[in-house]
């Protein structure tokens, strides 16, 4: 089978950064070109690196970045990945969806629309059909998003929950890595020995996202889940990896170990179909008593090429009738650039993309 | 007014080199001797420096450091300030009670014998009374303890809410500071750009604590409150002040305003007393979108004599039924020698330390 | 006596954040307005808080921020205070001084102008004297320079070491505060848990403005110092307070007792003109194994008033005929906004602002 | 081949847990038993993990501890690698080496015997011969110890820049990460937003053991080298990687790109020989303006088992007659466990160990 070539949007971004590293010899894509604003036109990917991993391939560093023209690239791909700011995505991806490009974007904008799939596939990988409402979906051009990365860290907890024991009422409270944020993103003076109480629509973000993803397809409509979910959202001092406590109730009243199983043997459509960045189990219950933490548990995942997009969850504990749990997942990889290839690749098996 | 002779016991621990500073001239009390295990017998409070505050008084710092003599002690003060730690408090701490010392204690070990104080002179100062049930107390001995450092930190604002509109289910998720751990306490490899989702045993004092201290006095016993109180703890890489997200239910309805009032505007015994570690404003509302901030609010409050000993609350949000605020409040000082200092001012004024 | 009116220009920055806490109060000065960008016409002092320091007074947060217009401020005060980034500092401030403004800068641009003095008054006050060649002078208008933060944090200790033994050779490498590359500066992408082995055109500076400073007035010119001086600069997780190493050779052999002495009795014009804002001890040595230290030292300094004016040096090594110490000060106090406060408390006790 | 039962002593610490990683899977050598102190036997390297890398094997976590019993251990293992406290090592270690094991130790104790190589096969492999001068050699019983982990990190360039133009003097300055403190080790509270500008013994290690290791073989001692060495060490809050900035002087002028040169095309006997953990180039020079830094460089080597075993400099330059240079390498991987482990290849390839 030969490979689909893709476009790289937003190529200098912590989120670009990830697509390029993740695409490095994938099954499916292959990078047709790596695209950015007119700044960083010309430049290397080794001139722009900003993800703090050594791991990226040397001959990768070297590939070149061109700014971003919606003609040429429909010509050249079929595909694009979007790691490109909000303000800027919106108009950039629909031009493309219009010109017949599958764009998989990592961008707020279209996210809430009703004919915009919000999608993990470990969550929701039905939703993916309202593709087909979109006027462009003929010609082959669409939008799936994914959604916020501190949303997309809880959600497959709270489906295999949910599926199990019926949510009621979720209680988050985040502690975000600034990676999260971009770059520069979090200036140093603000984070370093301190806690930021705020992340502008962050909270607004999880607390309506959730509700979509764990909406049922209602024709080719999303009905929103209606628990209870109160987010308070706060930016640490880590670089890569969103730790989450969770308090929750549900409907019916399992013990711990119930809910330790429904996690641990959570498996969904991605697991079936043995996609290429699937982690084989998607999450990962520690007995330990601390952890996860991000520093050990933000790259879980197997295989190599699903490192950081398995959830590791811990502490599980009941109090009355509350249960509560701490999760983690890795904001650039589960929660960003790795949700979309993830997407991606779902589409392809889908027959989404020809 | 001659000046009460007081001994520092643990003087060489964070809470203890904490007691050091805030006595340093003090109206009520004088240090009379700093005490520790015998192995800092003899050595001088600069060799055992573990606060990193510039503020130490260079004078305090030639202080010598004895090794703790229960014996000693009550023939020289009536007043000991404890920041032992917990596995030999108990022994030592009752010891000095029964040779007619009062005890200001900062260990957990007896906070939740029902003949005990649990104290914090803004929430419950009428608590204060049950150490007449302390079979020493007609000796002058007894035992009054403040609550855990995380505890302390929302008991203020849990009780303004509480009084204003009925508390029904408390959500709360800790981003604790590493001096709560004491010296050497957490090793940096554990928490450099990492975050830990455990403390041992903190999420069940915060529970019940705060059961105990928002709970009614019934004849010479405290009846718990009985709201729903659920805890998540996790350590962050911040030296000072504790952080805590807030997520409520109230009886009432209040609008975010009212909530606000209720802060602000919540004034107790110790500013009524103008005690002089008191907080002329106990709990410090701030309407900036990213406030409360360790390194910002930690040292909140005044006058000079009470930095450190207010709360700072912001991020006052309501969605539906629940309302949502973040608290800081410094975790040495407020929640733990300054807290204590308080207690023992309190004391005086009530005519317990004549 | 009445106080000099005072404008402080880039008032939102990190220095000028500093200058505007220094002023406060001031025996000498009086602030008249704060200035910076259009961005920020009309804005408080709360708005643009970037220094985390809650020591910050209440009524000035109030204040508010104007757009620099050089016109008037000449019309309303005789002194400007300077913490505008190079780029613009060129023009701004040599338009106040042609105005008749008697301009006391941080920024680098007119730093190494033959007839601008490149100033620490403990170093070289002597070298205030050339603004009289600046061909504004007779107007009451001119430029003093202080010297970049790192360079101001060693230049004490090579002065005292200088006049004691004679330098030969001097080797430095710091560990700088983030604060000193301002607001939002380096993002904490690239600090957290990482140190960052380059600061543009930091050494260059160093290794040029010691000469400066240390070299003697010959007639109405600075003959420059020639030791050998070399420089290796990196950034490091730390919010404010420059560390620095230095191996050092000497023209003489002292012991190290000596060069400790010639160390702490270091005194020089300030203190005998007793400013306002010097520190009584310029150069305080410690003898702790593990001292200086930013969290410890950064504030280093009495009275009151000079906090952070005072540098700390600690571990006196001796090692065959090299000498090594460490030197710690505060980047934005001491090798900044202080620095500037006392060159002009200096002018003014010099007769240069009547 | 069949592999060569090796044991590991230390197993529990930071040293212990990075030969563990290191041997897994290696082509020489096969873990036949982990062995720590009395406290942890019986315990998984699960139950004692400290090394912050998700990347230990699953299988591997499993493993058991047992008690360190040399008499047992002789019968089993021909081979040791020793993380030991040096405190426990000197004994644990001779005494193996009586029994007839070929131990390869990173601790401090037996360095500087004259019958001792202090080893870096890139540096110094024919200072391997002096352990024939052991009198248990014919037994097969000998002690090989690695450098002290700043001094591994820039041993290798000073040996190329020694080679190739003669060195005369080295100014070093370390920027130390707290895994080279082991675990606990450095408490959170000393090094969070600090610098400690201070590890004991560091600095006289650094300034004998480059001496011993550049010197030359004298029959069979080592005549020490005679060049001006001076440290200056300080721990920073970065949990791997040493950088450390490094001023020199030459007997020759070279360019600053034949030092480049000189640099990155050094190679030596573990390149030649192709040892499984030799880096193929065992210094990486970086053009760009901020490199090494610790979160990029520490993990640089290929292949995939020489990862963190090369040493990475930056930062080229000359000034007069100086020479300036920033050097980083994995202080617990090159300048620890690896180094062991390479030093272990090196024998069994000159075949002192059959």
């Amino acid at each position: 089978m030969s490979r689909i070539k893709v476009a790289v949007l937003g190529a200098t971004g912590m989120i670009g950064q990830r697509f390029i590293q993740l695409l490095e010899g994938h099954p499916f894509f292959e990078i047709e070109g790596l695209y950015a604003s007119e700044r960083s036109d010309g430049k290397k990917v080794s001139e722009v690196l900003k993800v703090k991993d050594h791991r990226f391939d040397q001959e990768t560093l070297s590939s070149e970045i061109r700014q971003v023209d919606t003609e040429k690239i429909s010509d050249s791909c079929r595909v694009a990945f979007s790691g490109l700011p909000a303000g800027i995505a919106m108009g950039i991806e629909q031009s493309l969806a219009d010109r017949g490009v599958a764009v998989f974007s990592n961008a707020s904008s279209h996210r809430m629309r009703d004919d915009v799939p919000l999608l993990i596939p470990e969550v929701n990988p039905d939703h993916l059909e309202v593709i087909r409402s979109q006027p462009t979906y003929e010609r082959g051009g669409y939008i799936v998003t994914n959604a916020n990365c501190s949303t997309t860290g809880i959600a497959p907890p709270l489906k295999a929950l949910d599926d199990a024991f019926g949510l009621e009422m979720v209680c988050v409270s985040t502690y975000q890595a600034v990676s999260g944020a971009g770059y520069p993103g979090v200036p140093s003076l603000d984070i370093l020995g301190n806690i930021l109480p705020h992340i502008k629509g962050e909270e607004e973000k999880m607390e309506k996202e959730i509700q979509k993803m764990l909406g049922n397809l209602d024709g080719d409509r999303v009905r929103y889940a209606d628990f209870d979910m109160l987010a308070n959202c706060a930016r640490v001092p880590v670089v890569d990896g969103h730790l989450e406590s969770m308090t929750m109730t549900f409907r019916e009243s399992p013990e711990i170990e119930e809910v330790s199983s429904a996690l641990s043997e959570f498996r969904s459509e991605p697991q079936h179909l043995e996609l290429p960045s699937a982690p084989f189990q998607p999450i990962i219950v520690r007995e330990e008593a601390d952890r996860p933490q991000p520093l050990l548990d933000a790259y879980a995942g197997e295989p190599e090429r699903a490192r950081g997009m398995a959830v590791t969850v811990g502490r599980l504990r009941k109090k009355d009738r509350y249960y509560k749990v701490f999760a983690l997942s890795h904001n650039t990889l589960r929660g960003g650039a790795g949700g979309s290839v993830l997407n991606a690749e779902l589409a392809v098996e889908k027959g989404h993309l020809r």
